[in-house]
């Protein structure tokens, strides 16, 4: 199997159902990916070992995801020169704005790079986009993925226009 | 010159103007404290350093202050099982609700015992009302101090009655 | 019995679901504890015996919790010098913002050591790193824990090492 | 001199620029008022006792101001069955949310009439207008005010028909 | 039948099934009132019409309750110059922060006694309190339930000593 | 069919439910509309397509409809001197702050109308009010349907007056 | 003179420096106004007063200013079926969201077309933009406008292109 | 001169005192880039032209900073599938939390890189951390840049140790 080309870590396991859409789309755009569990509070000596074995294996982009006081994606840009990948976990905290603003709000010099609060398929696809600086390929595929949502939405005006609101509504709960 | 018994860490020296309050008020209930500049992000070894350093030396109490993605008071809590003081420091961003929420939000295991945005100076009672659990005598001056305080609002509330509140605006601005 | 070291205080007996997790981490580390109702508000003179007694029979830390206009630390913090630590309890505006902010912006002199809003098994672990200050065994206790807890988040990664992340959402649905 | 039927509390002496002008409206409505300061954290004692001891000189109406964990009115109000107003005082967290949210938050039971952030103007005109309740020659003096104030904007409306906005502009400016 | 000292308004009778708890108090303290439907934006001038009646009718407190851009307090304060109380109805925007802001915010006078978000029946009780200015037996009703309330709390507490807390939230349960 | 005077875009199919407001107080107003969907980010071409055709073909409102980032709206007032509707959708972040943000705060020389969260119906109803300034029998409709709204919260406080709360609370279950 | 097509309305004198620059634009594209100064809540029979005339007179759009809880533009709009502008004036309440909600968060039934805080240039164009669905002079001149616009932006990135940012820097400074 | 490998572009020269700091740090980490004035709502053609050819000669990394309504960065994204870095501009309104939100809170498909409110240094950063994917030598220089960096706080700490917090002060203010 291929050395991951993007680590995606998540501070609990309970991040997994949303994370997981990360996953798919790395793999919808065949990047090799690995994904752990580690938390920036509690196993601060595993999540560094993450990104120094990841990098040293060839990773080249991180991807981390925290909710709350989300510290993951700071400490991992801490650790680490690579671009670094935000993920602000939704919370009850007036919807995540807890874990949006301590992901984003880094201090001059140790950037993140965020993604919308419950982001994870952007912060993949993010993290292909920044692969496909140096890899033709990689950036054609994200160009087809972005014609096919493209056509998707093109498709659903295309059947709006073809039947009555109510109907469309109809359609909408089957 | 006695160990410090409270260390207390800033991410940037910027916040010294702040922080100063919480070295003065320790300095008057006569507890030995260390002060250090240390970032989260830009010098994580070294912030780790200073926690085991200061546990090793006697330590009992860290104070970590931050503003932002104020992750410092997290990553000291992270590396030590002793009692850990978060200060948002205040910001542009609502007034600082980005620090204030980066500090206290932390997940289950991991506390920081956060103050007011701003709050130095209480960061630095809390220490010593820690430490005062097993010292008597720091237990009475933080009893005094705090008589002393009550004095105070006294004897402006009888100020107001001796005068009129113009009178009394009149000698405030002086 | 022992005396209580720690006293837990609620504004409201519709906290105790979510305040229950402070006395069981309490219990778990082996710290002996009371727990009240009492509201700053509707009871405001058992709140103060409450402090009172408590203090007299030797406990040393406070643990207040409260919703809304959550003044029940701040009152409990105006009437003993010992360490208070507050529990905003999550409501429906901003998610708790309201008990958060009227839990931890106290004014310079009269601390409370704020948690996370729900943090309730936090306030029972600072409760605890508070008293380790004098009590080796307690500090072996918390670390202990610590440790626990890290190791459940290896096991975890380790887990999702070893079979695919859909696999793994399989599993946790379970 | 006529006892006070109002009686103003305030956490801090830095209140009272904000706060004089509740003393101010209430002189010119002729509603005899006493005014202190006293803290809900500070001086809790001197702050139950202001309120039973105006409460034996026939006040019967509290306004109390204070900033941050503004606790203030909710101690008033736990120690009287008489109307409180509360006067969120302005901060720099938010321009004052936390005053206003600690302020009028209150839980069933216990209300506290929250007037606008940094509205002391309204907390005295609302006292009289309690206060008119059995007073109609007060309700007249309310209704006077109000009708002076109508006539005010009146006769700005009238100057701005008069001339050109630059010109107004220009007078406003001298 | 006597006639109202207290009208209720509400913008909607969507706001019914929380503003009962405000008619439910006044029923309790035998305060006499009225509650009717009408908006200030959709029924402007059959709101001033309930106003006007009200007054001439002998009316002395009026309860606006309304959501959103909850101008209805507003409206009714514009109309007369007895006390009025606001309610802010509790929405999907950060919990009700729109409906507290558009009710408390007044500008200098016309002032608008705001309770909390969704609080009707301190909304009624304050309505109580202001009457209770010139009506004994009414303060002495309002002590009464005072007192019932909080022997509630410490009625709750002593059961809570009596046996564990899994034991009080199993019965919780029931 | 007559050629559309207002165009409604949506970002996404998703958001039809809660447009669908829109469309049939239009269709109530007998003002005939077009609805598509379409995207800012997604199908940028498209959108601009749907206003250069929509304005060719006599269109003189638009209404757009869009959460979180919701540039929507921006957009097509960026590509059309006409009157923009823009219609925040509601989200899980303070309850849709991010798109009434995004939607309102548009800079000098580029206004968006911007109504309510949510506010689906209300946009229909504005864009019939811009229509009407030259439309006669347009504002009759308007004035007629306000009638009507009017006329209905009439009722409801009559049925009030005629029962009890408990009554009427009953009857609204059913 | 030409009766006013637009009514502007502010709440207070002191929004006129900002509602200035409405009248400004409104004047530049030639399109007839009135501007008056009334209060929601001090002189609410003037208000509906100047929306009767205006109408009556032919006014075709209203602007209306307010900041705090702004009902300015929700008592215009309940008083007419024309489209109402709203303009939230900038506070120190997080910087107008005070403002921003009590405008815009309007119930079903009566809309306000709300612009950006303090985005008073915004609705001046507005407004023409709803006058031009039956003026194509009027659209005319909000095109050339636009267009005019665009070329100061385009000449200030030209510039840009033509030396460094540190001499742009300083050319901005003179 | 070597074709740019970045793209600045602002909504306006106003930002540019600001985003000076992306173009300073790129100069010192000798990345070439372009900067551009054009704004997603006034000159949307030319905002597209500038990706367009940016992207034919050889740009690999877009930054775009707006304020307010920011959806400069959203629709360059919409324009490109190379990385675009989103630099929220600060404002009054929460301290620029719309142009955070408006720049984050990207729909699924069309990621933005944020960056802090303000963060145009940490814009430069990242996209240099983008590039330096394919740039071993950049990656160096970003590595020495961090050293530096994290030497210039040890130096801080090292000067703080060698006086008092008083001494530092005064230096401070020198």
């Amino acid at each position: 199997m291929e050395n991951p080309r993007v680590i995606i870590v998540m501070g609990s396991d309970s991040d997994l159902p949303q994370m997981a859409a990360a996953a798919q789309i790395l793999e919808d755009l065949q990047v090799p990916f690995g994904i752990h569990v580690s938390s920036a509070h509690r196993t601060p000596e595993k999540t560094h070992q993450i990104v120094a074995e990841g990098e040293k294996n060839g990773a080249e982009v991180f991807i981390a995801a925290a909710g709350g006081a989300a510290h993951l994606a700071g400490v991992v840009a801490s650790a680490t020169a690579l671009p670094v990948i935000g993920v602000p976990i939704a919370t009850n905290v007036m919807g995540g704005m807890d874990s949006l603003l301590s992901t984003v709000q880094m201090p001059p010099g140790i950037p993140v790079a965020t993604v919308a609060i419950g982001g994870a398929k952007n912060a993949g696809i993010l993290a292909a986009q920044i692969l496909s600086v140096k890899d033709q390929s990689l950036r054609d595929r994200i160009r087809n993925y972005r014609q096919t949502m493209a056509n998707g939405v093109k498709a659903k005006d295309e059947k709006l226009q073809s039947m009555t609101v109510k109907e469309y509504l109809e359609q909408m709960k089957k």
